[in-house]
């Protein structure tokens, strides 16, 4: 029986699965990244999840996707990653000659929306994904085949909608991902609780530590905390006018949502996402485009791997 | 010897012209579009136009291609244009039906801009056309084709840039076509001159009647003239902001500039537009991206529409 290997490395984990042909999932590994420890540690946990997956039994390998945070060229070389000591790394061709087998390798969020994209049943051929998590990131697929440009494409995070907005961390100002990605809104949350404002959130990052998890944020708003509403409204409205822009540009047959924001907040954020997007896409157009919220949740990134694999060798 | 009709219908003139294989042009025609006479006065300009095309000895037409301004849907139904009475108008069946030839139609930008990308000598794959004129529009090439997603794709007018900014004849708020387009600019001309002013545009606009030649915009800049070199520079931000978000999304090989103030301003103002666009651009990205003038001027239209019969039919 063939078989694909897909590999999400992570920040903090490495990620593998086992997939048949009929993309059914066989096996699973899992290593820590140990990202701190070096480039030959990180290689050597991700070829203990590799060789894991190639002592199952009765099959045959034919090739390997990996996602992977950061910019990858049209190569497969990671010419830089903020989490992962990669710096115009060949990572195809390490693994390649170490397996000798075909290996594809993306950026992680590209990867993970191509898998949320294959895993939806419809006859889309063009489609964008949007992922808010601690930075937002994109996807974009064209003709079904994932579009990286010369490497770097579907950056929507540093789309610009706001000129004289906020600074982000790229450099730039007025970047969608410096007034509505995970980071942006515990920013505004911690300004708002340093002047002295009261909320429920005060408690909840007690709770969490150094950074508030989505679900405190999806629990506070839900219960009407004020700042939370209006932290969240805010982003809201920005990612709406982003998703407004992203229409009126690929006029897609749909959006797909994914990122720890989305995935606490679930659909009705994203109707007030879609709400503010109707106000900015042309005329005729809004309707025309179907919203949804992706459903793989940690398993995109691998299941993602898997079918660029399947689509690439 | 076989040939392509390429037209270009505008608001006030139907262009058309003959191409054999290599891309020669053999014949040219012209007629009134007389768009205020009615959808009939209007095809009947066009027949005139291709009958005289069809005319020419010794050659067989092997399909014809259209550009038409306003919205076309993937099988070549005009849903909209705002200066010609097409409206949910089948203009691809209907000439198809009279002369038994394949027809392909899409947007004036959208052709126009794909015409000065076939004209560019390279290897380029995905190119992206910004056309600055009374309104902003674009065209987006991925892998050589020109990309239309459902069919509005590339309004690039329309993407958001100022949430907070002037108000956009689309209804919707912070576009870049009411910031950076030859309508906007002249607003912000003549609110100024209302407001007392003193400019050279003054005496300009007065020979030029209700609206702004784009060689005068061009004048008053080169002579330093402060508040052309005021409203001409914030377009330049504004398109510079629109550029780096696009080279984030799409990081294309290169983008074309074409349209009314692009061909006045030159490549001076081009330049001060990659300026702006290198605060926006991802690190890294904005060298590898080349920025180009379009050349073809009026045969933009019908060469682009050639280009696209022949890629299509």
């Amino acid at each position: 029986m063939k078989a694909i290997i897909g590999l999400d490395i992570g920040g903090t984990k490495v990620l593998g699965a086992l997939y048949n042909e009929a993309g059914e999932l066989l096996e699973r590994g899992k290593k820590k990244t140990k990202a701190n420890e070096g480039i030959d540690t990180v290689m050597g946990q991700v070829y203990k999840v590799i060789d894991g997956l190639l002592a199952f039994p009765e099959v045959e390998v034919t090739g390997i996707g990996v996602g992977v945070p950061g910019l990858v060229n049209q190569k497969g070389v990671v010419t830089f990653s903020p989490n992962i000591p990669f710096k115009d790394f060949d990572l195809a061709d390490r693994i390649q000659k170490k397996y000798h087998l075909p290996v594809v390798v993306g950026n992680d969020v590209n990867v993970a929306m191509y898998g949320e994209f294959r895993h939806t049943e419809s006859s889309y051929k063009n489609v964008l994904g949007l992922f808010i998590g601690t930075g937002i990131g994109g996807a974009i697929i064209i003709d079904e085949k994932l579009y990286i440009g010369q490497g770097s494409a579907a950056e929507f995070g540093h789309m610009v909608v706001n000129a004289d907005g906020a600074y982000c961390g790229c450099g730039a100002q007025g970047c969608l991902e410096a007034h509505a990605s995970k980071t942006a809104i515990q920013k505004a949350i911690t300004t708002q609780l340093h002047k002295g404002r009261k909320s429920m959130l005060a408690d909840l990052l007690k709770e969490d530590g150094a950074v508030i998890k989505s679900s405190s944020l999806k629990k506070a708003f839900d219960e009407s905390d004020p700042l939370a509403v209006e932290v969240m409204l805010k982003a809201a409205r920005f990612l709406g006018i982003a998703v407004g822009t992203l229409i009126n540009q690929f006029h897609p047959e749909a959006i797909i949502f994914g990122g720890g924001v989305i995935e606490a907040m679930g659909e009705s954020f994203v109707d007030l996402v879609a709400r503010e997007a109707s106000q900015h896409a042309m005329p005729g157009l809004m309707e025309t485009v179907d919203l949804k919220c992706a459903t793989l949740g940690d398993d995109a990134g691998i299941f993602g791997a898997y079918q660029l694999a399947k689509a690439t060798i």
